[in-house]
């Protein structure tokens, strides 16, 4: 079934309102999931809203948070969420970062005692909207092992940075620092599917081919796998976002992360407080004259376009491009949901009292 | 044959110096290479004196560059590096990044017109030593495929960030953001050894495991090589270094990059001047409580130390700490020099006229 991206909002606003979120909150909650979903990013949409909905209800997550400054140079600053949902407290502070780029040329911002902020490049594609540089982080529950180690230890920890172009761009990475992201396990054990071997280990590091293997204690590989392979690389990356989200702010970090699922326990050592985020913007015109980087950024997408592929048929593509045939075509058409979608969104609805949306009459 | 870093770096000057460096610059240029020599990243010291050397008697480098700024806010500045050694330019904008940090919580600058600046731990380790989190990267010549390519249009790209512990920090990461650095086939090739099948290509874009294939016009790969497990994200990490060291303060970049070797050609198009890098510093007073932040980056490093391995021998480590070792032991015990780095060392001081100096005598 299709749904369009505006009802599917409505209903994830009212959803949200039910849990006590003001209705400004709401929207803004409903406008990051929506954007996962029109983009493609299926399980960051409103795949998570059952999960938001738990922790709210269960009094795990504050409802009207009051986030505030906590730390503050010219260009930095530190941010408590309150416990909010980072779909909330998120966008607040990325707006402190794009003002602070605004007065200073750059504004780095990074926040404690929040929870799961959606989609990393929704950050990125606001700071893009007031034509600057955005770079956006955060830690998140552990799953993945460090290299050589057999334990969870580090989130899938993304990373999304973009730059803006005229014609060509934009250039929108945004990426899990993990070999695979969560969701790839969880779509692989839903379909019974085996998994590569390279990805994961079950729960006493040996490697795997069951995704249940992960999920039942076993650890995601950090980006590069193996030693020989550049393992090493990928646990660097994954330690640079949880050391800059959740060391530097004050949040938990690591293995002591929170758990992103209502009903679960706690870790019992407490190093921080919630998880945490890095926002960073940086003016074009702090750098160069902004026409002409944008041009440059345009000759730059052209160039690696035309680069010779290995096989004609996946010709070399741009960061954020399957996302924005996502989007092209979600906007025209509408945003499917799966059955199993589908059966958790009527649960949720019906627990809330709220009318699920219409689907699109095709 | 082992030698004190003192006189690798007092010959290293010399030789700079007969190349019209003037000594202040020759002093710092030779101690970029010397840093990497103790450290143990054997590739990028000593190793490349007869690179700028060649470069800078052909006349591709300028000797006496006067760098200045070009564009600049508050905590922001790109930099002409006058087409200097980035060994000699790197560290002069590094330093404005790290004096606009002072001021504004935060710098961050990039540079043009400048060349390879050594390793990007050298400048991470200048932040740290200001008590600043320390960030750098910079482009180089052309030799990575983008996912799915088969031409190279990136450089091994690398990527630096310091964070200052206290009694068991720091974490220092410095990575290629390629499979692995040029730097390993080489020493393959010389060795007459295979390499693995998923580091890189030969020049129509088949997986090749002969050293040979790769430098005779074939590419290696970015980190995570196939799509299945995860090139995709080392190509946006590598194309993120080049969009903010190349194409942000109109260095050339991708596959305009000039080469790193004298005698050789350089691209015909132009997009900008030589190549670029990317300084940030930022103050931890700006984020948070300097003392208390060191102390959970001293628990961080505990932690995952203590992370259960996967084989006993090989117990997780912390970035850096490889770095670290070998300074403990080079410091102590003197640099070895391969046969034929001496062999190198040799021409270079013959045609220098400057003495080579002592091995440690054992």
């Amino acid at each position: 079934m299709l749904f369009r991206r505006e009802d599917l909002e409505a209903f994830t606003k009212d959803v949200f309102m039910t849990c006590n979120v003001p209705e400004q909150d709401a929207i803004t909650a409903a406008s990051v999931l929506g954007l996962a979903d029109v983009r493609g990013i299926d399980s960051h949409g409103i795949a998570r809203l059952h999960t938001y909905v738990g922790l709210l209800r269960e009094g795990a997550i504050n409802p009207q948070p009051k986030p505030g400054i906590a730390v503050e140079s010219d260009a930095t600053a530190t941010i408590d969420g309150d416990n909010g949902m980072g779909l909330v407290v998120g966008p607040i502070a990325n707006r402190v970062a794009i003002e602070k780029a605004s007065s200073f040329g750059t504004g780095w911002v990074a926040v404690r005692n929040t929870n799961h902020f959606g989609i990393a490049g929704y950050y990125v594609l606001e700071s893009l909207a007031h034509d600057l540089i955005g770079i956006a982080m955060s830690n998140s529950t552990a799953i993945v092992a460090p290299l050589w180690g057999s334990e969870r230890r580090l989130g899938t920890n993304p990373l999304a940075v973009a730059f803006p172009g005229k014609q060509e761009g934009p250039v929108v990475i945004d990426m899990a620092t993990s070999t695979v992201a969560l969701g790839k396990i969880e779509v692989a054990n839903r379909k019974n599917a085996s998994i590569p071997s390279v990805w994961a280990m079950d729960k006493s590091g040996n490697a795997t081919r069951s995704p249940l293997d992960v999920l039942r204690g076993g650890s995601i590989q950090p980006l590069g796998h193996g030693r020989q392979t550049g393992g090493h690389k990928g646990y660097c990356l994954s330690a640079l976002v949880d050391v800059l989200s959740g060391v530097l702010p004050g949040a938990a970090w690591g293995p002591y992360t929170p758990p992103f699922e209502a009903g679960r326990s706690r870790p019992s050592r407490d190093v921080g407080d919630g998880i945490g985020h890095f926002f960073g913007a940086m003016t074009i015109g702090g750098f160069a004259e902004p026409e002409d980087f944008m041009q440059e950024v345009d000759m730059w997408v052209k160039t690696f376009r035309a680069t010779a592929p290995v096989n004609p048929d996946y010709p070399v593509i741009i960061p954020g491009d399957p996302e924005s045939a996502h989007k092209s075509r979600r906007e025209a058409f509408g945003i499917p949901l799966s059955n199993a979608l589908m059966k958790q969104m009527l649960a949720v609805a019906e627990q809330a009292g709220v009318a699920i949306p219409e689907p699109i009459q095709s």
